[in-house]
């Protein structure tokens, strides 16, 4: 299989077909990007890359964000962050708030607002410079220096952001977030206001498909066994309720965010990142999810 | 690595520690089993096998028994089985009929008990003898006729499966039954009172692993790109709502019964049957979770 | 006020308005009635009888029994009923399972479906033949032996009645149903269709209103306070989940039923019953609802 | 019977036997009232005034405020605060958020915490200095200056109210609340901190049970269907999942506060108010739950 023909192939099949779903319009400052953005970035564990459209045009990449929160946070804490948020799928849209009640205020997994709540809250009680130490971490990992947070949208979220301040204090009210809930907020709007690249991204995620890599300063980002165990969860929880359809048409762990990109992990093998900024009902890119079930069913490539 | 060696000292291992837990008891005929029973059988893609402990003994494979019916249903009726069942995660218990009404009786997925249902009542509208039909089935795919169903646990489940009654006739008030609940649950309690051992276990749940497999007869069981979306059902389902914690641990798809048997399957590679009676609070084998905990983790033979 | 005069001009008024809402279907046996059936039939405290439109034709009283099968059986068991059933509105719809699953089975009042049948299980326990010692007990209050119960409509509703088979089951998997819940059902059905007129419904439930009434056989029904009691939670739970709805609109503690009957109390004063089969959304007779909520309007004669 | 003795003696009844519950520690300077106080206040309509214990004494009362707030917007907007807020009891705790996320951000009603967020929502859009012409409003029916909002309770519970910002950015998020969230906040704080005495309560809710009740400026403050009707969501919906348990056994409409007062209401004949401190499981004054269960059954002075 010539893998860069495949993509391209894939690519021009898709981008002719129309362009179903709508771009996420609740953060005002999203809703100015080009519906018609679609990059695909294929990066395998030997470095071989491929890259097709717009993978070099950045997009705010959102709660694919929470994927280096959460690795970030377990590579500090260890098995403790699990005290304060699970790793169950949750069966529920990303920003419900009715498991918690019954949960006492401990989110199902991290990929959920409500968990990516809890762990940025890890994340500012430990970091002296929160949002300047977490960007360094990504920029490390993706060795690059050229990643920044839009700070347009983050403050574009934040002024519509209701829902999630309903939860940051929901789960303070449970006493699961240690900080100011305006301080955990201002973290997470501005991580998920992080812009990259699909080239970015994949170089970034490479970590999760090759157990071997080391960044720029020759460190590994996390043990084997950790990164193992955020690929399960990517692969249960990845893509809110719709991450048993994910996992059934697709077959690889990956993360999703409104901004219309989503990275798959093939441990061993590859990454690839998809953007186009068009959601289907779930919140989950429409072109990106038809890209990938094309993907892997024509190549076979499944983890299953 | 010996992979022999590996399994028979995880095995002391965990043999030497306390047994956890406790046997259901909800269906009388299954707290007679002896709850020190313990048993693994490993079988790879190339008929390596290794069995540990009671791994001929026969038991009652329960919930296990839903993976066969959907293979069944779907070999039979293809994607429009996905019309009536969905393929997502639930985040609930097993038998709970709190989604089943806001979501209209379409059960989440077909490993809960209300999806498996609705799988039965496809096999009861379709199959001339759906008890007899099935079991060769399970045969077939085993290359052993000494495969049965146990009259005394399917009676005695019969007896007392008022959780399931109330699942069946829910459901049929949707009118996602076509069949007199009755007769489903008939059907049903039969399906979930097949005893097999965990060599007979592995032997059937080997084509999951092994794209290429053959029946006796010759025949291939599903098409691969089936075979793999059934692995990712139950890599996001097959534990109910421990589902994510068994992938975060174990990172195989799989699937367990409150007999105590927990079936997991490597893609490629092998499928591996562990049984121990004593479940867990979700209602999963104590000793079969920790054993394939050990075991992936110490040979990283995860998918992930 | 003239009293009849009132009655039959809001009565003219309202059936030259468009008939609303629609018939219960559900039960195959009810959508036979006559939609254009109209009748209210007032019976003040000192026998003061004005009856207007159909008010001697007999339907279906259907939920509406609810309320005698649990003055029988809080008269036989007194308080301690209330260890198995709640008197809490419930915010559901009438037939809801999911505030039981997590309430372990204990219904939250004795008007909600699940809640009936709890009481009719007491029942069941304690009479000897108890669709005819029911019976009986309705006749001595009514001072009338023509009261029957339609076995066509309890067969229809036996031959459909999968969610009312589901709750029962359902609430016998939590053991507070004590007998087999098919015989469970089959006096609750029966209970359900019982067949009475508006004359004769305001005759029976004249005992809420009146604290000193007295059965043809000089018996008191139920004491004052257990009386009271009754009339409390009509007030709060006797119209599923638009109970509040009618208490803030009528004013009065009332029980409807999906045959289109509804009963009406002002304690010290009168007994109102309205029927008319077409219903509203929530399952409550649309002209009905109506009649009353003109009719306390305009007399002020609400309890509140 | 002599009303006065009936009620010294059941106050030293209870006062005789254990306080049991606990006072509301949440709100950090309301846990510094002293749980021993006990005062009860009777006001018949034709201003037949009794009172016991400390019944002069001011105290927070909460969510007694909510009756009054309600008061206010219905007499300004009239029947169109139904289309943001309903009229039916929940079933749920008063803070709960699970309902309002299937019901999109419209509260079953006016007295949950959520319902008075809208209320407070409606006030604070159009009234010009809130907080002044609430209290104004207040001090107006009740006929006395003396009412202040305790500035340090309103100050304690913004400074630990995070169910609450959760509550009201949720509400906000479906767009049921026009006003910045911190604004209406301030207003809800301030309105729960208004302090009172058992005898001002009594004289301020005297117009429920009163209809042809003047103020000192001689104005009626509802009409009488308008009054009639918050007696109506009172009874139903005013002691949140304990409604039914109230209405069940004194049988009076009525709203609690966490500050351990309960106002009681007997349309036509009294006002009763009671205030003791420690509270039951489900938030409402122990002791005035069995003052006024004990006084309406003794006296068979129930609206039933």
């Amino acid at each position: 299989m010539n893998c860069k023909e495949v993509l391209e192939r894939i690519y021009k099949e898709i981008a002719s077909k129309e362009n179903k779903g709508a771009i996420a319009t609740y953060i005002p400052e999203l809703a100015k990007v080009n519906p018609d953005n679609f990059g695909v970035c294929f990066l395998s564990v030997n470095n071989e890359e491929h890259g097709v459209g717009d993978w070099q045009t950045k997009f705010s990449i959102q709660s694919i964000s929470k994927v280096l929160a959460l690795s970030f946070a377990y590579k500090t804490f260890g098995d403790e962050i699990w005290e304060r948020v699970g790793v169950e799928p949750s069966g529920t849209p990303f920003n419900s708030l009715v498991q918690l009640e019954s949960d006492n205020g401990i989110p199902r997994n991290p990929f959920m607002n409500s968990g990516a709540m809890v762990i940025s809250d890890m994340l500012v009680s430990h970091l002296e410079n929160p949002k300047e130490d977490f960007l360094n971490y990504v920029r490390e990992i993706c060795g690059s220096d050229q990643i920044q947070y839009s700070e347009a949208v983050a403050k574009s979220e934040a002024s519509v952001g209701y829902r999630n301040k309903a939860l940051c204090n929901f789960i303070k009210s449970f006493g699961n977030i240690e900080n100011d809930p305006n301080e955990v907020l201002d973290f997470y709007f501005h991580k998920c206001a992080i812009e990259m690249s699909c080239q970015e991204l994949s170089k970034t995620f490479l970590f999760l498909a090759n157990h071997d890599f080391r960044t720029t300063k020759g460190k590994k980002v996390l043990s084997t066994s950790k990164s193992k165990r955020i690929n399960a969860i990517m692969q249960t929880c990845g893509f809110y309720d719709e991450s048993g359809e994910f996992s059934f048409k697709v077959g690889l762990p990956g993360k999703s965010g409104v901004g219309g990109g989503i990275v798959a992990v093939y441990p061993g093998k590859y990454c690839i990142t998809v953007w186009s900024p068009k959601l289907n009902e779930k919140g989950n890119s429409y072109r990106g999810m038809q890209f990938l079930e094309t993907f892997t069913t024509e190549t076979e490539l499944s983890i299953f």
